[in-house]
């Protein structure tokens, strides 16, 4: 129950644990960094894997498999690569138990060691450029849109539900093409999929940019990104799209003959993903001290009906009521719960479904039934109505969701600009990331690693991109005061 | 292409291994037992698995994620369970690597040994009964009705694509109730959903029994299955759903307080599964010498529509006909791809949607142009049709395609009573099950597991299940000459 759910302004970071654990999203599991995702969790995840799976095919991408395991002199083939991703990880080095001589349960078998380690992958490049070497030999074979829905595990020390994890849940894009230009298309094609994703469906306004190149995926030429601001002031990367240039194509020696004359070409690739990651960015962008605040395009069920009774003679009456109700949303495409239960209170319901984030609450009791009404409720607002029910009440719930996620939207967007600044000296700067307020900070910055790592040893703060609508500005490094074109944006992230 | 395709009745194995990798459907990886599962194979498994999501959900059940690592202990906690399990497993010991100090990649760094291994999932039982030991308190908790899709892993040694692989693709069905009764019931609907789905949309006919002891699931009290017949004579186990018992809950200490007093008792539970090896049964069941041969309702596209023409007149002028063609057939809810590539000749386009398995073909050239028709193939009689292009042709094609999916189930119904037996005594038996034909073989069994043994041992005929619409019938085993009050079905199996 919400009761006792931390306010957000006491600590952001328990009432997100808590929120997320009362609210049946994720819990953790047994085994250190891994969570499980609840039914009620999962089924927003599912939502969320629907839209993009369709976005992914409507711009021409097929859905594929590849192995789990990664054989570890793969990590290695790719220098950059394997820097970033071949430290934390999980490693299969047996394939059996045996019964402990002792009797104690079950022991590893040593006479069962793989000759060559596995590695559980950490993202799938490797693996499946390997197999591109052999689907691709001509540019009739280009290009190859594949995407694939998996597990991936990167071992980490410090882990928090969806945000951090050793396992997590993804999508990552592997596309090969024939030109440069192609495959930059491609990358930013995919940003942008992403960003009407995050916008039209989490309703969560987003940045896009370039990440610098300390920032960087391990083996890519450039990171195009999303970038969102949560309600503590801080960035969270919503999703990347990765150029890989020809890195990985050398290093798994991938080329096809071109059409003009059939010489052989190294081919250009991409990669791009998002996670579950995505479901911490959904709780923490709109949630409130009530607990969740869905997006109805979104919410595993857009409203529910409560209704409120004394007797079974009543119940019988408002059931007739809440099924034609219920029947008449369908035919809008809204989903609708009708909880009956008569082991739980009518206020316990409310408060239930207002800690789980139900966009629309419709409360049906007696005296609504004398006068043809019910009470309509909304989750974003906390606000209640009465409405009538005649022939316009469907029609009147579907644009009261609309007006739900549009609300939702533009609640988050006047949020960011609120939290967007633009700093021009250091001082200025440090004030700004050291006030608890956060937000995303436009500044100078000279270009060199050096000086973004200095910042970021400094004040945590760490350039989340260049905006692909950076404006072309004369100005000087708040840091080094050397000279700039144009204002990087700043943040502390998660 | 089809051309080299080796014939069924030479040498069905490789006949199988070829199609799987000729009509792109999967591949073997570079890790030993791992595929690759290609995006049209993959296509059709989103297909069953779309189907098959509806199904659960249909009857009740939601989607939740659990880890992919197991504590090696969690094994151990269910006796007969780890027997079945914890032997071919993936194992990780290790959670870091490092750059090789000699300059050699990377190697396990010997520091980051995990203090207790980790075994990557061959089922999920023993992760997810630890979870509901906190998610189930009392009677309203119940009955938990939970899927979850994923992959696991069993070692294996002798591997085939699709059919035992080490990595594969599936759901676990894993619920808990109140009563012994309602777990049963659970139990056979689920099995019952299964037979519903490989008859109505694998054209797939299946016998539906239960599992003798030694062929049961590692921890089950009992094991339904559905067991179908592959067109070289032998079974194929095409999904199993176990009654678990209270063994899971006594192992993982899951009680709940009953309605009757709150009195504690252990819950009872249920787990079912179908996996990638779905796509095994589908292809071994109805392909043919030319290729696969697919059930309309799971194939990628429905309709191929082939233009022949000599220039790029002739093409614009049919494409017109082939794109008018396209809509109509999608208001029919028919998936159709319209192949214009100049890249390759009609001859070629024909062969290779024959070897896809594409139910109907409609080819276009200048003279269908003229004369206000169309040609139409069928794959799976390989049957070639002029028909009118007038008003009802849309719905001629649906109906067509409802003929092909029910030829498709008629044809291995009839295979499979063609190939179905009674043996009265063990010469008989011996000489069915040695036979080319193969085949399921009814016969009078002691019940014992030394029968079982022995006939298996001396024939390679295993016992596929007791059906459960078996006929109460006096007679004697074949083996033992001991009574018996009804036949179960054997045959030599995948
Ligand atoms: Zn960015
Ligand atoms: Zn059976």
């Amino acid at each position: 129950m919400s009761k006792g759910l931390p306010k957000r302004s006491e600590d952001y970071s328990l009432w997100y644990n808590e929120l997320v654990k009362r609210a049946d999203l994720a819990e953790n599991s047994a085994v250190r960094g891994c969570m499980v995702i609840k039914p009620y969790g999962y089924a927003i995840w599912e939502k969320m894997q629907a839209t993009l799976d369709e976005m992914f095919k409507d711009t021409g991408h097929s859905n594929a498999y590849f192995p789990l395991f990664i054989p570890k002199s793969y990590l290695s083939k790719e220098a950059d690569h394997v820097e970033g991703f071949a430290k934390e990880c999980a490693v299969v080095t047996h394939y059996r138990l045996k019964n402990d001589e002792n009797g104690n349960g079950v022991v590893v078998d040593p006479d069962a060691k793989l000759e060559e380690e596995l590695i559980v992958r950490p993202t799938s490049e490797t693996v499946i450029w390997n197999s591109y070497k052999n689907w691709i030999q001509s540019y009739r074979d280009l290009p190859l849109l594949i995407n694939q829905w998996a597990n991936v595990v990167r071992w980490e020390m410090r882990t928090r539900l969806f945000l951090r994890t050793a396992e997590f849940l993804w999508q990552e894009g592997h596309t090969a093409h024939a030109t440069r230009q192609e495959a930059i298309d491609e990358t930013v094609q995919m940003m942008n999929v992403y960003a009407t994703f995050a916008e039209e469906y989490l309703a969560l306004p987003v940045l896009k940019g370039v990440k610098t190149e300390s920032e960087r995926f391990a083996g890519a030429e450039d990171t195009y990104c999303i970038e969102a601001l949560m309600q503590d002031g801080k960035a969270l990367q919503a999703g990347t799209s990765h150029f890989l240039g020809q890195n990985f194509a050398k290093a798994f020696d991938v080329k096809f003959a071109n059409k003009e004359g059939g010489a052989m070409e190294y081919v250009w690739g991409t990669s791009w993903g998002v996670s579950t990651r995505l479901m911490g960015a959904l709780i923490m962008a709109h949630s409130d001290d009530n607990g969740l605040v869905l997006p109805p395009k979104l919410a595993p069920f857009q409203v529910v009906i409560v209704p409120i009774f004394r007797s079974e003679e009543q119940l019988a009456e408002i059931s007739e009521v809440a099924n034609k109700i219920k029947a008449d949303l369908k035919k809008f495409g809204i989903s609708v719960k009708y909880d009956d239960r008569d082991t739980h209170k009518p206020g316990w319901k409310f408060a239930e479904y207002e800690l789980k984030g139900t966009p629309v609450r419709i409360a049906i009791g007696p005296k609504d039934l004398e006068n043809g009404t019910v009470e309509v409720a909304r989750r974003d607002l906390l606000e209640k109505n009465v409405m009538p029910m005649d022939d316009d009440f469907a029609q009147n719930i579907s644009v009261l969701l609309d007006n739900i996620q549009d609300t939702i939207y533009q609640k988050a967007l006047k949020y960011r600009e609120e939290h967007s600044f633009k700093a021009d000296s250091y001082d200025e700067f440090k004030k700004i990331i050291s006030s608890e307020a956060g937000g995303f900070v436009y500044a100078h910055w000279d270009g060199t690693a050096e000086t973004e790592e200095k910042i970021k040893n400094e004040t945590k703060a760490t350039i989340r991109c260049i905006p692909i609508d950076q404006v072309e500005e004369e100005g000087k490094c708040v840091y080094s005061g050397a000279p700039s074109k144009g204002r990087v944006v700043f943040a502390k992230a998660y």
